[in-house]
């Protein structure tokens, strides 16, 4: 993104001796001022880069040197989505405007953003946004002539009933660039032609990845189409979303707000010791869930999981709660 | 090395409240402006902050955010190093003197250096340092109470003819860390105990490793043992050394500064474009080397190159030169 960002300023100009010069011992103009815009609560990684744009996981990051870029609120959605529409629309305007903001403001402190990086469904909190939302902040990044770049490292590879979580979106673009890891058993990235660099040897790299990993990933992939999972992700997950809101409204004062898509599903507990003790409970019966945010539970069944599975989860759930 | 560092300034206290919070928006305290030294033509990698040390092929630098970390200079020397030993020491002496300068600007500026990477044969231009210039630059970083990290990628897993290029340099001490890639067939580090963090989940990354690459990694030591590469790799290395400066002697006027390790070897011919005429006319002949610096030819025969493989390529050399 930053390739592309700077090769537009230049106005698609060669790169200068200057440039490179500079560049090799990390000054300007070679080596600009640019900022990756990210979302409070995203997590995008373990390197000084990709630490830079996550905002979770302190203990992680502490005394670990960060780059000073952008970070925009995600917004928070009340639930059940359809009693708060107005409320959560207000949601997607208030943070929507924001960003402009907050770009105004870094291009004002000559860091200019060359890409927004966003999550489709947070992992952190299992936090989720609308396809308004995104719909915006795609428009956001092309008037603006930057990059959107979704990291579909947890959602990708099906895990919401589409292969990619940012297909749900109905973007009336296409995206810049996507990366993925994960279920994929391989990491990468992949993007729009006006990402390549233009010239050779651009991205340096010795390890020229494993192709082994690809075979694993292509083998994924035919397993996926030949079992239909992605129509029984989408399905499953429906029926055991269904479920949760359910048990929501008969346990009203116990867990609320269900959320997330496909095999991404959470739900929070009324209180952190609440949600702990559901959760130790529910490892006694052999259930493993996770924890998100200060009182959310996660729940990441596998693409294999059927309306079986679901059935003995949520009477196990009954059963601690 | 940060993690530790900044364990140090807190007095081996706890993490406050503060620091976590402030770490999650990338702000003092909790994110400190903590430095890696590294040298000019370093090769450390390709993420953000490898490439924030790394201070060679420009192409890939430009346009790329970079931390503002020092930058100090690598010894050069002048070769045969025994016709110039004075000359050679005074580098050693004039790079020490001037990291410890450097140290003290960055101090100063407030961006303390936490730790020194370095490789123990500069990949760019297959630059070599004597074994006093590493025990110097131990001795900065244990006085200070700083790390030194060897970047073995290029060099380890017996490629110099022991299993880390860093065993021949007769450090007092032991190493702080140890990254290693390439040849490996897997990427890692190792490290002393103080620089393991104390507080659980602290290095946090839900990739946990390959198992395949380590049973790789594990075959290719147990060849190495069984097939003694090491020594041969020792003499082969010396005898190809040799040979190449037998005939630095003969071609005076063409080829010069034969240096390196083992299968790490190079030689620098007159000007470039003689360079470029004996890589081609090599190639045309089945003999790929690579090009290293501006005027120089490197060396990388896997650790299975024999006497006999020598003598086929010095041949070939001299029907080019």
């Amino acid at each position: 993104m930053m390739i592309a960002y700077q090769r537009a300023q230049r106005g698609q100009k060669a790169i200068t001796e200057e440039d490179l010069k500079s560049a090799l011992i990390n000054k300007p103009p070679g080596t600009p001022e640019l900022t990756i815009m990210s979302f409070k609560n995203a997590e995008h990684g373990t390197t000084l880069g990709a630490m830079s744009a996550s905002h979770s996981n302190a203990l992680s990051k502490v005394d670990i040197p960060a780059f000073d870029w952008p970070m925009a609120e995600f917004p928070k959605y009340k639930y059940p989505l359809d009693h708060f529409e107005s409320l959560n629309k207000g949601q997607d305007e208030k943070c929507l405007a924001q960003i402009e903001d907050l770009l105004d403001k870094y291009e004002k402190k000559n860091m200019p953003v060359a890409g927004i990086a966003v999550e489709p469904i947070q992992s952190d909190c299992t936090t989720e946004a609308s396809a308004d939302f995104f719909q915006g902040l795609q428009g956001i990044t092309n008037r603006r002539g930057i990059y959107l770049m979704f990291d579909e490292s947890r959602t990708g590879c099906g895990a919401t009933g589409r292969f990619w979580c940012h297909e749900h979106f109905c973007l009336p673009c296409h995206v810049d660039a996507v990366v993925f890891g994960g279920k994929c058993q391989l990491a990468g990235f992949f993007h729009s032609l006006d990402l390549s660099p233009k010239e050779r040897d651009r991205l340096y790299e010795p390890w020229m990845g494993d192709p082994v990993k690809l075979y694993i990933f292509e083998a994924i992939i035919c397993l996926i189409e030949q079992l239909n999972l992605m129509k029984q992700v989408e399905e499953t997950g429906k029926y055991m979303k269904e479920g949760l809101m359910e048990m929501e409204i008969q346990y009203y004062d116990l867990i609320h707000s269900t959320r997330g898509l496909g095999s991404i599903l959470a739900f929070d507990a009324q209180c952190p010791a609440l949600r702990d003790n559901i959760i130790c409970r529910l490892r006694q019966k052999g259930v493993i869930v996770g924890q998100c945010g200060s009182q959310g539970i996660s729940l990441r069944p596998s693409l294999t999981f059927t309306k079986r599975h679901v059935d003995i989860f949520l009477q196990k759930l009954e059963e601690v709660i």
